[in-house]
């Protein structure tokens, strides 16, 4: 055995994440490594708390990132939440939806499903019509971005709803945070959690977190034990919770801990409004291009993310031998489709540092050059075009 | 709220982790971020397997890092062995004995314990005698290498007793991999882990682990579903296991597996018993020039951990004001003692890339000049000296 150092290759990432990462949030993960413990380690992580806050334009208290990715985020939210016995309302439109109902009934609680198509949004009347026949019910879970589909659900709606009917609210905001608006203390969201590697544009690895007083009050209160050691708030807390001495639980992810500062240090600097008025400009100049090649995407237009765009394969096309070609000759990475959807789709993201003109115009120059060589049953040359009018019109 | 880009201060990294970490590491997790699906990535992840097989000296076939720090492998081995009504075994003769039978009860299983010293290692009389009081047991649990102690057991010795009485064996080897022999296929060690960030000297975030077919073959056999969904390696094992397609589970960390990457490479470029022997060799240096001062050892000459030293703190010292000085003004990290042992030890970590001889000089000197200064009971100025006679004489 003599294995070499790795070099990866220089990808543009445009795929349902990780996405493309700046090269400043890149040299703050190779920064020198310090104690977990360290006292300049302990504010640093201060600042990360309050970053995060303003990400999720919250002031819960309780607001980190979980030394995980993203499915041990969602793990948090339910085992620290559901307790044996509880009934949970899982809204499925997607893959992500079906991991919930995973997650509730490892915790020992029965999953009521609500379901909509792959690529439509939750539908509110059929959450109210599940909450009103399970009055037993205290959590209602959803997908606020469903990075399978590129459909967006109006969670301002839902969570009312759940309040309504005494229920807390368990939403993954993994794809929506800092590319969609989230207003996590207006929409009253109760138990949230998100990942380093989509908007945030931070290497994956993590996932932030925040609980609600209402959520928290549950965690504190329960009868029965969290199942999990390592993702136990009530112990996590007193390592990241504020006040007094820290207390050792694990060892923080250190130098990735350095790159969410980073990132969420440069989405300070951009201001969140803008990006996500970034995230919606460069989705309408993609969507400008396909939509002169003649594809179609998948989400009707009112449900649809800005940062994952979900376009159906045209008649006769090797999907996957087109992901191939741009991986290996554009290093243009794309995502396929999940589930039901394989096959069917591919998902071109648009994400964080990803969203952004360079990226728009070189992948509808690529995806036409490469659909066009198979001739494939578009309208070829115009794409490109089409997104330059749209930006030079803006 | 205006906070700025996070530039740590260069410490010196002697407590009990994380270790000082190599500038080749570093700069391997600034490298580009490639996809997690990425077939470049997948091959490079199927050397980090080949690799970490040659740290833990095993053919096992589930060898992989966890996607989270330690405390997160120690729950995947205790919630993938470990079924509602077991019995478990469990050593503890320091901090982690204890948070293994946390897990245990988690679990749903009962742990019976066997308790040692802090500072002495775990008595393979007193296991023996567990295993015949309690024929239902089907795992044994102890530390090879006691992080809060510096305390090591004899684990080829309690591996054989378990096998005896038809026990599996779940090993923490946080401390120990990389540092001290360890020899899983040879001892028929069953359900393994370790930690990045120790004498691997890699950031800290990941988990590696191990399992026997003994263990796999529980695994796979369960009645029960594995509680955690995140851990379940049932599922793990489609994106990290071998052979056919991959299958998405989670977004791995890619970055912090470019570290870890490195960091493998450099223990395979040094040879494991070449590594092993420096930690012993650093480690005598320090001990030389400890003893000169007239410091002790809390852990038996025959029981302690070359990596991790821990020292009796000299009547009259103020233990804390000892590492605030060295942190403070010499940038020189140790650790405290953790629980019982808080107030009355130091820690001094001798780990991977930060055992070496620059190191040792330098801690005994700091320590040697901050206890004079205190007007410790010791004897100055002569550490560093027996030190450096002791490397010349080798």
């Amino acid at each position: 055995m003599s294995i070499q150092s790795f070099h990866p290759p220089v990808r543009t990432l445009m795929g349902p994440g990780p996405s493309d990462i700046s090269p400043r949030v890149l040299e703050a993960m190779s920064r020198p490594t310090i104690g977990h413990l360290d006292p300049v380690f302990v504010d640093m992580m201060d600042e990360v708390k309050e970053l995060l806050r303003y990400a999720f334009q919250t002031r819960n208290d309780l607001t980190m990132p979980v030394s995980a990715p993203g499915s041990a985020g969602m793990e948090t939210c339910f085992v620290n939440l559901v307790q044996p016995g509880d009934t949970v309302i899982v809204c499925q439109n997607g893959v992500f939806g079906g991991r919930m109902k995973e997650n509730v009934e490892r915790c020992g609680g029965t999953a009521v499903m609500v379901h909509d198509d792959w690529g439509a949004a939750v539908d509110p009347n059929k959450v109210e019509e599940a909450l009103k026949a399970n009055p037993d019910a205290r959590v209602l879970a959803f997908v606020h971005a469903e990075t399978s589909t590129g459909a967006i659900s109006d969670a301002q709606t839902l969570s009312a709803l759940a309040h309504q009917h005494d229920c807390v609210v368990i939403i993954d905001t993994v794809t929506s945070l800092a590319g969609s608006p989230l207003m996590v203390d207006e929409w009253e969201l109760d138990a949230v959690y998100s990942g380093s590697q989509k908007c945030l544009s931070c290497t994956p690895g993590l996932s932030p977190v925040t609980f609600s007083q209402r959520a928290l009050d549950i965690v504190t209160s329960r009868k029965h034990p969290v199942q999990s050691w390592f993702m136990d708030l009530n112990l996590v807390l007193g390592y990241w919770g504020g006040g007094g001495k820290r207390a050792y639980h694990h060892t923080a992810p250190v130098n990735a801990l350095y790159g969410l500062h980073e990132a969420l240090v440069m989405l300070q600097e951009e201001g969140i409004e803008n990006s996500w008025a970034r995230h919606r400009k460069n989705h309408e100049a993609l969507r400008t291009g396909f939509e002169a090649m003649g594809l179609s995407f998948l989400v009707p237009e009112d449900q649809r993310l800005p940062q994952l765009n979900a376009i159906s394969v045209p008649d006769g096309v090797d999907e996957a031998a087109v992901r191939n070609i741009l991986l290996n000759e554009y290093n243009l990475d794309i995502g396929a489709g999940l589930g039901p959807l394989a096959g069917k789709i591919w998902r071109f993201g648009m994400m964080g540092f990803g969203s952004n003109q360079t990226n728009v115009l070189f992948c509808l120059g690529a995806l036409d050059a490469v659909l066009s060589s198979m001739k494939a049953p578009i309208t070829s040359g115009v794409a490109v075009d089409a997104a330059r009018v749209f930006y030079s019109a803006d």
